[in-house]
């Protein structure tokens, strides 16, 4: 039976819903979302500026994304995770994000780069991809070696991870020791089986909502089989290992048991956990609900090796 | 007519109120109150401890007091706001407070330190002012000049920016260059006739419950006119500039009316903007509502002269 303290992550999620479909409804405001997570205390914020060195990017204004360094106390500054928060591409940002990462890098006595990388539909594929690379790439340049960062993402942001490895392969970098995935969104095709077999349990996430997000996302004419777009079509061999958590009542568990499968196949070393009752980024309730603090505490003992801490 | 955003200050307060006499409504967490402020953004938050040197304390870890800087990009350095948050004593915490005064020192152009002062009923009066002028005196060891810092304050926090400063006085330190007051609450008797004349306006601040407050702050026979619990009688002369701002919708406003009026009659520098319609610490909404961000700008215009800014 999922925790009274979880249950609050479904209703934020019903709320959500509520608000898409009936205007008249409370609107939430833009940072919302970041009440759900408990303040993690002892963890030090820091805003910057990520500079990016895009040839798409000409104006100076564009080439810098705001950032934030979450930096727990006693924390291992050479280790960094960097963190690419959720919101279908169209919403959520640091402030949203920043204590559950901040949770996630305090468990893992490492720094989190959390970062906000432009929005759909003013901005489509791939900006998010080249902006989510550029950050990888930023901190390269600024002397951290990429055997000791991780990628954390949620939801959009969990593919996100994905993809922004890609392109850093192609780009020819040296990839990440890690990926952290919470309730990954990585089908804009919105095709999974538990679109019908959770359609009850999960209160936002309805395969028709999910397709419109899809569409802002990949812009007219965007193909929801790019590989860069979705995962499930990319060759996903040479990444490094990948942690995926899901909710069990989630209409998106399908795209987590599809990524995990796809992943192994490319011989990817990949571990997948699926949490009994539990709603989309159930992680969010960090600090309260039960079943989030035991998810934040495995994916932090399970990179922590991975990046030699 | 109040903005709707500022209604969200009322429905915290009746939210409030109601978790308090039906333990059955759903209980707010320790931190939601600061769900009412929106990021001020462009800030970094570091946490520090407040070394204090009180004979009272013997042990080494009640020496220290959890604090938390706030820093705007491109403030001055030197320059602080002391910051004590509200909650009647026995709640509140630089984490609900954060946004709210980390958007007075945006505006000013400052630096903030909020610190978490000990709570009632574990801990009475005058442990409260004996914190807060504890905090004082580490800021001038810091080697900020008393004319460098200002104190700010809600609610029973307003109160202890007070009565800090008298505790101060008392040890013969330097006072600081001003105070700014948002809906002091200075009475424990809980006299003032607006109890009576905005009882149907104020949906939690009841003589009856704001008596009990008071009951738990002073301890087992405290005595509510010891004029460091009650600034109403303290002889308030020689004290610096005073900013107060009430909402006139407030059972409280009496106690900010009466306050000025003493400081007045003391030769004290006052200064008091009746807020119309405005609930308590209607400038929690800072970022939100008009009146918050209004009221904020007119404290940090008010107070930059007297900062040397």
């Amino acid at each position: 039976m999922p925790s009274k303290q979880s249950e609050a992550v479904r209703r934020h999620w019903a709320a959500a819903r509520l608000a898409m479909v009936r205007p008249d409804a409370e609107q939430p405001d833009d940072e919302s979302w970041g009440n759900l997570t408990a303040e993690p205390r002892e963890v030090d914020y820091l805003e910057t500026s990520v500079e990016t060195y895009l040839e798409t990017s000409v104006d100076a204004d564009e080439r810098a994304l705001p950032a934030m360094w979450a930096v727990p106390k006693h924390s291992t500054e050479d280790r960094v995770l960097l963190c690419m928060h959720g919101g279908g591409y169209i919403s959520g940002s640091m402030y949203t994000h920043r204590k559950m990462f901040a949770h996630l890098a305090k468990a893992t006595g490492a720094r989190a780069l959390i970062f906000d990388y432009r929005l759909a539909p003013e901005h489509t594929h791939p900006t998010q991809v080249d902006d989510a690379t550029a950050a990888y790439q930023w901190l390269l340049a600024q002397g951290i070696s990429a055997d000791h960062i991780a990628l954390a993402g949620d939801s959009a942001g969990g593919g996100l991870a994905i993809s922004a490895q890609l392109r850093a392969r192609e780009r020819g970098l040296p990839l990440p020791a890690a990926a952290m995935l919470f309730s990954p969104w990585v089908d804009p095709e919105a095709t999974g089986e538990s679109y019908g077999t959770n359609r009850d349990r999960d209160p936002f996430f309805y395969q028709e909502s999910v397709r419109l997000f899809a569409g802002m996302f990949l812009g007219e004419g965007g193909d929801p089989r790019d590989p860069l777009a979705n995962p499930l079509f990319a060759d996903l061999s040479g990444l490094g290992p990948i942690y995926i958590q899901v909710g069990g009542d989630e209409t998106l568990l399908s795209d987590a048991r599809r990524l995990d499968e796809h992943a192994r196949k490319a011989g990817v070393d990949v571990r997948l956990d699926v949490f009994p009752d539990m709603p989309h980024t159930f992680q969010m309730a960090a600090g309260r609900a039960p079943e989030a603090d035991m998810a934040v505490r495995a994916m932090a003992e399970w990179v922590r090796p991975k990046l030699h801490l």
